[in-house]
């Protein structure tokens, strides 16, 4: 049977981008943001300066230095063998990018190969069974499945026609039969 | 009316990949290969030393340095306003290719934005109406109407489904009802 195909967003699923969102502010500013009060607002609405959020995204190394998402290496690579999957990002407004998304997946998910990388302006074309995007705006266009990551800047957002997940221990409850947990 | 999804390859169709070829192999060997000597090949078989060809898919300045096939600026920018355009590149096999292109695109073909540019491993997941590639495996996946573009290693090949342009006026001839000739 053709395995379902997969898509899986980088920004605020696999990279904890919010994480390096206040690391980069503490370090620019030396105020320490607490994640708590980030919850429910725009991504950069709860910092003071918030063009500072805007620069942050351009800076070479920040895509780059993200963390890795709690439980998404060992999820993503069950997902890897069920699922034909592609890892999607609406990567293309910050060039500086491109590349160290590359290199970030080949550091951190290693059994992800570049056949299954798409870099992207708008995710509009791309199409599949399942999609797992923390934006509405990604999921909108998407005629599959929709799932929405939470994140701070969607956690008080509620719609009809998503299936949400809190962590990457609920993306595999959602996508994974108990059979092949133990891979 | 909505738009028509309209999907351009770069290699061998915006970008004149074998006028590439050919410079970097005289730079490299001194031997100054034709063209016509190319034609009906696999595209690194005509070369004395077709590993050098593989080598220069790696090479930083290879893709940025590509020639703009003739005619591609003036009917893209047509095709730009008649179809909703995506610039569709098989990228990710080589990672720095990927701001090389994008660098290309701003600069040869400013009018096409970054929400309108995908780079990726496989073509597979991307859907239109219309896409235009010069490899029938790029085009076998697509379930939309497929136009090959002619390039030395596809020009010998003829199979049924595909529609065959030779160049970017009979991709005009093609796409462009006459009404919008004079845009």
């Amino acid at each position: 049977m053709e395995k379902k195909r997969l898509l899986v967003d980088m920004d605020h699923v696999m990279a904890d981008i919010t994480t390096n969102y206040i690391r980069y502010y503490k370090q620019a500013t030396g105020i320490l943001v607490q994640r708590e009060d980030l919850m429910g607002k725009p991504e950069d609405a709860a910092f003071p300066q918030p063009q500072l959020i805007h620069e942050f995204l351009f800076t070479p190394g920040f895509f780059r230095t993200a963390p890795v998402m709690e439980g998404s290496q060992h999820v993503m690579k069950i997902l890897n063998q069920v699922y034909d999957v592609s890892i999607v990002s609406a990567a293309m407004e910050f060039p500086q990018s491109l590349r160290e998304k590359y290199d970030w997946l080949a550091e951190h998910f290693p059994f992800i190969t570049w056949q299954q990388i798409i870099l992207c302006g708008s995710k509009k074309w791309i199409s599949g069974d399942y999609m797992i995007d923390d934006h509405f705006k990604n999921l909108n266009y998407f005629n599959g499945e929709r799932i929405l990551f939470t994140a701070t800047h969607n956690s008080h957002i509620h719609k009809q026609g998503y299936t949400r997940v809190n962590n990457w221990n609920e993306v595999r409850q959602l996508l994974v039969k108990e059979e092949v947990h133990s891979i």
